[in-house]
């Protein structure tokens, strides 16, 4: 295994128990060997569920399984079952007939409805998990799950992950306290042979299913979807937030609802913290980079050029080599095919103005910015200069260790 | 500079004069030293010119200068000056009066008008050339032209090219005998701190502007918008296409005429030469790639599958660590955002059927698929299913040269 990526966390926060949650892993044997690869939550009865998953249309039979669950339960959860190892997708019937079983038997040992029951996987793509396999390992991990084992849940969901992503807060409802809990999982949009970013989050909150979705979609669209190591999307990526409603807060009636206003701000801190660390865990990343996008036509095209910046392999080597760029920044937003008028543009590196009214600004010493590009946490401020359009973005850079693990990895 | 890119070409093909055309090269001094770096192509009066461009929004001074020519020039060329070395873009006002001196001075020499002198640079963004520079050059490059000169100009264009790229035909319409030739540069769609590909292509058949702008964008689709090296487009990507009309045949009325069918299918010829060269001499390049999408919703879906698949960045280092790994190709697809039918989809490596009915085939043997994978030229098709759009798109892999190239570039 690769050693641990130099942007991870020092240490990792304890996740106290979410009320309403059991959870824990076990060692089933899907691939690796000496470590847990299959996890299994159990929600009490009355919990509501958001989720949402990866765009692509060659979709994994795990995202089919759960995208039907969303759609058909009528917003309840009760069982999560995740594996590693192998990401059950491209696998034709086969691969249905896999998540039926397990979903059959995390049904019976939930007590609850077959679309309550919610599956992700992730890994190698393309190899059928045999049908029985992980509902015959299902029952002992059913005996052995607790309210405190996130950090061995967290563990469990990794493939080519080099530390395990966790994140916890408390938030106020209605002046009742309640609890977020969130583990996640990505190295690469798609790492080596695997595929996937997970994540799963657990509050004990109560909040109906509609709401929570709003909630969720929202906050997707500026943290998971903000945040790119490769440009490629997986087959299995899944998010899914469980309210449990054992905090006992009055359910609010829309996401508008002031008294979310606390909540809402601690789900995005959660979810923005979990997707900084898969862009910190990225494949061969050296250096984690904030992009931030103002003065766009809108707020989507503000993405979209920061997302052209954040995917581009000359800016993202040139990161890499600590070379202060600009120009390809500015091929970036050019090609990003958004409205840019490159009179106006502006570009800030490390806080210093680079460029401005379509040149670099008189006097530029490069010296503070070829200092900053030394550092761990590069920082690329873009003002376009059409609108009031803003977004931002991060990404690591690409280093010889991306195409190591890459390339090199089955030789 | 960088050794030779294995995929380069073992011998280079004589360029025969083009009756009306002379042409040549100097060492103008603009960034590089003891080579030629500046380049004047001169044509006849009556010559028609067609040209396409970079997309990119934030299009270098000589990308602009060159469409004003080509919207009001009235489809009459009679200069073309490229240096390399410096794109002189974004830069500006300054950029734009460098531009118009080159204009004046290349129109008194070739006595025309300024909007029937097109001009490309290709190298650094960011920093203006002084706006007299290459105004005093060119006299001295005007007294050298010669008729022959296609391998000096051809050399002169390059960047971090590792080879110049050449291609001649001969075609025939309504019975008469014309000649095409064609240089090009690039090697990466934007090198490091360079930019830029560049096409030249001259013919002397009697082509009306509007016929040829028809034939060269259609062309140019197929063939330069066809290949990628890294997803990342220049902010001075040109094409020019220059009929000087001596040989005489009778002027087609339209791309459609039946006598323009051999003209057409060699300039295919030409152009598909020059951009594959592109792709052999991409960064760090090992393998060159064709990708063959069928069964998509339309043509332009089959070409959106297929550089989705040629730019993943997974789908590269696969290829450069010569492993066969289709389950990155079903992501690709499926991140493509086209229309896909997973269990439709049907995959090709090196001729061997790998996955059918959205799964792996059975009884695959990996074996000739992974003896193909050593190889240099590596042939992917993917079959869509859902209609009858079909395109092939050109790339390499992504190897560790690239990163050298681009991330190590300063150090």
């Amino acid at each position: 295994m690769s050693a641990v990526s130099p942007l991870a966390p020092s240490s990792f926060p304890e996740l106290p128990p979410v009320d309403g949650v059991r959870l824990g892993a076990m060692e089933a044997g899907i691939k690796y060997k000496g470590r847990h690869d299959l996890a299994l939550w159990l929600l009490d009865a009355g919990t509501t569920v958001a989720g949402t998953f990866t765009k692509s249309l060659t979709a994994g039979a795990p995202v089919l399984w759960s995208q039907k669950s969303l759609k058909e339960g009528g917003g309840s959860a009760r069982a999560i079952v995740v594996n590693s190892g192998n990401s059950n997708a491209f696998t034709g019937k086969a691969g249905m007939t896999t998540v039926l079983a397990t979903g059959e038997k995390a049904a019976e040992l939930a007590g609850c409805a077959l679309n309550e029951v919610y599956i992700a996987s992730t890994g190698v793509i393309g190899e059928p998990i045999p049908a029985d396999h992980i509902p015959t390992m299902l029952p002992r991990l059913h005996n052995v799950i607790e309210p405190d084992l996130w950090h061995d849940a967290g563990r469990a969901i990794m493939t080519t992950d080099t530390f395990p992503k966790f994140a916890t807060a408390t938030a106020q409802i209605g002046g009742v306290s309640v609890r977020i809990n969130g583990v996640a999982k990505g190295s690469g949009m798609i790492a080596p042979d695997m595929a996937t970013m997970l994540g799963f989050l657990c509050t004990d909150a109560a909040i109906p299913a509609g709401v929570l979705q709003t909630m969720l979609s929202g906050v997707v669209d500026r943290s998971f979807n903000a945040i790119t190591v490769d440009s490629d999307t997986s087959t299995s990526d899944t998010v899914l937030l469980c309210a449990t409603g054992k905090a006992g807060n009055a359910a609010p009636s829309s996401a508008d609802d002031p008294a979310l206003a606390d909540f809402a701000a601690k789900l995005e801190v959660i979810c923005l913290d979990l997707a900084h660390q898969i862009v910190r865990d990225g494949e061969g990343a050296s250096k984690f980079v904030e992009i931030a996008v103002t003065g766009a036509d809108t707020d989507l095209a503000a993405r979209k050029i920061g997302l052209s910046i954040a995917n581009s392999p000359l800016v993202k080597t040139a990161i890499a080599g600590e070379d202060a760029n600009w120009g390809r920044i500015v091929m970036a937003v050019g090609k990003s095919g958004e409205k840019a008028d490159r009179d106006r543009l502006q570009i800030h590196i490390g806080g210093v103005k680079i460029t401005d009214h379509g040149q670099v600004v008189d006097g530029y010493d490069e010296a503070p910015v070829a200092e900053h590009m030394k550092g761990q946490e590069i920082s690329i401020e873009v003002e376009i200069g059409v609108g009031s359009g803003h977004a931002k973005v991060w990404t690591c850079d690409l280093t010889h260790g991306y195409i190591e693990i890459n390339a090199d990895y089955r030789s």
